[in-house]
């Protein structure tokens, strides 16, 4: 015990000298971030740093004098060139792609004409994580983002997805900042949820009657239940007991003998009471009338993966005013395309006392202040898809957060779109129809070179939620549809009105009962509302130029594939 | 056609009017926060403005010539005060605890002695959204959050659960801003999981085996399975064409011949082979020796809701040095006690080349970080709080972001819980044993009186990845005890060596094939790393001094109850 103490002196001590003033300069040994570096070059040269991070590359030169090493920290894109001589260390064992090191030493003005600003000459090797180079999953060759699916718990080391890491989190910051300075509250609305919003969408169920009825089957195979006949001999004892304490009774016995015998009574019956509970234990799900009997389930019902927080976050738009969730959303639909994944991230804004109008200001209010930000606070990872990715993606960014989007009705997206006459559209278009993709990315790619707002869509084709116009037609609905990729953000105004809405749950042949909830919000001081929502891994998708879905979320799940 | 875009354009003429400017302040008619006016109390004063909002309390006055309403929009605590003559409007329908209103009107300054800084005189009320008060849930007289708990749809309407809520907001924002300004970044780990994290806690499965099997039992009715006799008969017509197909070509008939009798061969094999299949489709949950077989299932395997995402975060903090993750984590455990859900959210930083050290700082400063911001932007719900909920919340925030926490290993702490004389615990403390609930707020309530990091604990106690100290018997794990809730974060230093780490899994009896991809960060570019949880559930009771955790999540998930 003196000794684990000793170990913990140490750590309270060393810790007294440690200040958290400015903590990314003060972690341990003082690491320093090379983005701090490489951002103010000219002020560290001369300056003794730490710093900490992974090979990208490594060569030995002068015949083993010394080596290069180009190391990155994911705190940036670019790397830090360091120079580490031979009497410092075993250069071997540093050059290896992937290696760790953790160094100190000098940052030198580089020679010139040399493209480093700046350059670590070490004199400390502190830490070393070596790699066996003919073992390392990802070779110093490029590599397909295809192949790094199958490394996802490596690829973050590459440049392609630790800059799209960078892009979502400042995606992910912005939009906080965003509705934070447009009076907006974070409400985190439910995961799992025993309401199915817009009765639409496949869904996961979550559940632990497969856990549960394993452990019923295990506890029978270590315990075999009863038999009939010990349940039937438990009964004769149960008898027995109760006629002996009448007998008693009947013969007046002393308080003493009859108290006995009754506690003898009770504890018969109670181990008759468990014999049978252990004889109707039955493992497999719990079955009643033919059907899986859900009441043994966990929530005593069936219960569900959200596919959208709005239901849910208009309890609180209809209280506390504007607001918005930012969560997990999920579709176990059996889609193996590029853009669909079974696990996803919304951000669903609810704006109390707004119109469809307001609901489109907000939309495109919100898509340009992403932009503008990632422009503002991500410039060099943004550079880097341009070189590498998708040569308009700083282009589009700065055209979508300058442009005012165009706004057209659907009725006049339909008359541009069959008015079409130099493509062929696999999918009709007809008032009435759902747009399809091809439609959409037209609009917004070759028609209007822009973003495009949509507005008021049939009602046949939308949620019974979206307030239905005064033309009895269409309902009060938008998209916002971007290049690259079509539908970004989808919303609507809400019917506030009660009997409008109900009518509308009963004309998709919804029933009521679950929605009685959803209702009361009209019953009790309704308000106009609207709300958008915005996919975020679309948003990404726009942003890097990337094609696929599965490359711009850090653990993608789609049928099949679920790894870590 | 014609009518649905007169609509529609009427949407874009007035949307030219709108500028987003100041979004707060251009919401539709000109909607202002109730929380500005009152903020700007004294630069209001005599201008015209739109509000809207619920009214708190409603009284006519005058012989009902004239009525006061306490109007609350959610952007704040405070309510507005309104004044609405009889002549403007049916007084009646606007008293009404509940109803919503969008009124517009003059701020006044309110005649002196009057406690309010600026009220509203109604010129025009907008819109109304009523309520019967006979019906409405949630009557004017104080509510217990017992009873609220039945009506998580509207509690959000009262005041205190309204306070949470931006208590809540305001804590989740000031987390992405400190690890914003430490150089961390977001990453968002799955919900979905094939990994068990630590092997322990019950964890809920994610399957679509119900769903799938329901929707072959429906089919099946619909549309009866073939008899064996329709298999024999198709098989039978399969042999003729294969005999019809060698007869032909024995005959060496003319090629079309040939070709026609193939193509009604193949025809035949094809509509046996779908035969088969639906013969062969049962209803029910697919087993393959006896065994659920969840190749069927949706990822192919079995699936899981996440109960921590600090595995999976590892795999971005080796590769981007500092990040964090904030997200939902289920347990499905059946407590019922006021400090368990099965759905709560958690934030965990992961921090590259760095040691317990820098992870007690790092939670320290960030404890205290949170703190300050509660008290630097959300005092007016926290003067709420200690006027209606706890007394000592302010105080307890202020202590907490002042006094540097107190620092102890285990061992000490033990030692000085095993010389108290003035309490009895309930568990008994000896070296070895996992500290109580009990035992942590007597070390911080009692004995410091200010939050306490106690690390070091004993390995036996502790997960498989936490870092071994070289006394070989205790871990570099620490917990962050604070007064209220005891234990608000647990963290560790993780065990970076191969060697060391693969022995302690199979130390614990797992299986090292499910922690190959974690094996994986050790064996490639090792690196010292240290994280945290911190329960953000747990931080709002320790800021609110709230007893029950049901209330202070929107919905609360529990055995038995997943309303909405």
């Amino acid at each position: 015990m003196a000794e684990a103490d000793g170990a913990a002196e140490k750590v309270t001590t060393e810790m007294a000298a440690a200040s958290l003033a400015d903590p990314a300069l003060e972690q341990s040994h003082g690491r320093i971030f090379i983005k701090t570096i490489l951002n103010g070059a000219e002020e560290f040269v001369g300056r003794r740093v730490v710093v900490g991070g992974w090979v990208k590359t490594g060569r030995e030169q002068g015949k083993g004098a010394f080596a290069f090493l180009e190391l990155n920290d994911g705190s940036c894109l670019a790397n830090l060139q360091v120079i580490v001589d031979a009497g410092v260390c075993s250069l071997a064992q540093l050059t290896p792609t992937g290696t760790s090191v953790l160094i100190e030493g000098e940052l030198k003005k580089p020679p010139e004409g040399v493209k480093q600003s700046v350059e670590l000459r070490v004199e400390k090797v502190l830490e070393v994580g070596p790699v066996d180079s003919a073992k390392y999953p990802l070779p110093k060759t490029r590599l397909t983002l295809e192949f790094l699916r199958d490394f996802v718990h490596f690829r973050a080391r590459t440049n392609t997805i630790s800059a799209v890491a960078r892009i979502r989190n400042e995606l992910a910051y912005a939009t906080h900042t965003f509705f934070r300075e447009n009076g907006f509250r974070y409400v985190h609305t439910p995961i799992i949820t025993t309401s199915d919003c817009e009765g639409a969408g496949e869904m996961f169920q979550v559940t632990t009657l497969f856990s549960e009825a394993e452990k019923i089957e295990k506890e029978l195979n270590q315990n075999p239940p009863p038999q009939e006949s010990d349940i039937e001999a438990a009964k004769l004892i149960v008898k027995e007991k109760g006629e002996s304490v009448s007998h008693l009774k009947s013969l007046k016995a002393s308080k003493d003998k009859i108290v006995g015998a009754v506690s003898e009574l009770t504890k018969a019956k109670e181990s008759l009471a468990k014999l049978e509970e252990r004889f109707n234990m039955k493992g497999g799900i719990p079955h009643k009338e033919g059907k899986i009997d859900y009441a043994h389930d966990f929530f005593g019902r069936q219960a569900f993966l959200t596919v959208s927080g709005q239901l849910q976050v208009e309890t609180y738009a209809c209280a506390l005013g504007n607001v918005y969730t930012f969560g997990p959303t999920f579709r176990a639909e059996h889609s193996h395309t590029s853009r669909h994944l079974a696990e996803f991230w919304m951000v669903e804004p609810e704006i109390a006392f707004a119109n469809l109008e307001d609901d489109m200001n907000y939309a495109e209010s919100y898509v340009k202040f992403l932009c503008k930000w990632l422009l503002d606070h991500c410039l060099e990872d943004m550079e880097f898809m341009v070189k590498n990715v998708d040569k308009t993606a700083i282009e589009r960014l700065k055209l979508v957060s300058l442009m005012p989007f165009e706004r057209i009705s659907y009725t006049k997206a339909v008359q541009l779109l069959e008015n079409v006459t130099d493509k062929e559209f696999e999918n009709k278009v007809e008032w009435g129809v759902d747009l399809a993709s091809e439609h959409e990315r037209y609009l917004t790619e070759v028609i209007f070179q822009k973003p495009v707002i949509v507005y008021n869509y049939p009602k046949s084709i939308k949620a019974f939620y979206m307030r239905q116009n005064d033309d009895g037609k269409t309902v009060a609905a938008m998209d916002v549809l971007v290049p690259k990729v079509g539908e970004l953000i989808g919303g609507s105004q809400r019917e506030e009105r009660l009997d409008v809405l109900k009518q509308r749950i009963l004309e998709m042949g919804l029933p009521l009962e679950p929605y009685e909830w959803y209702l009361d919000l009209r019953r009790f001081g309704t308000v106009k509302h609207c709300g958008f929502g915005l996919g975020f891994e679309r948003m990404v998708l726009f942003a890097t130029g990337l094609d696929n879905i599965r490359d711009v979320i850090p653990f993608p799940r789609y049928p099949g594939r679920a790894d870590l």
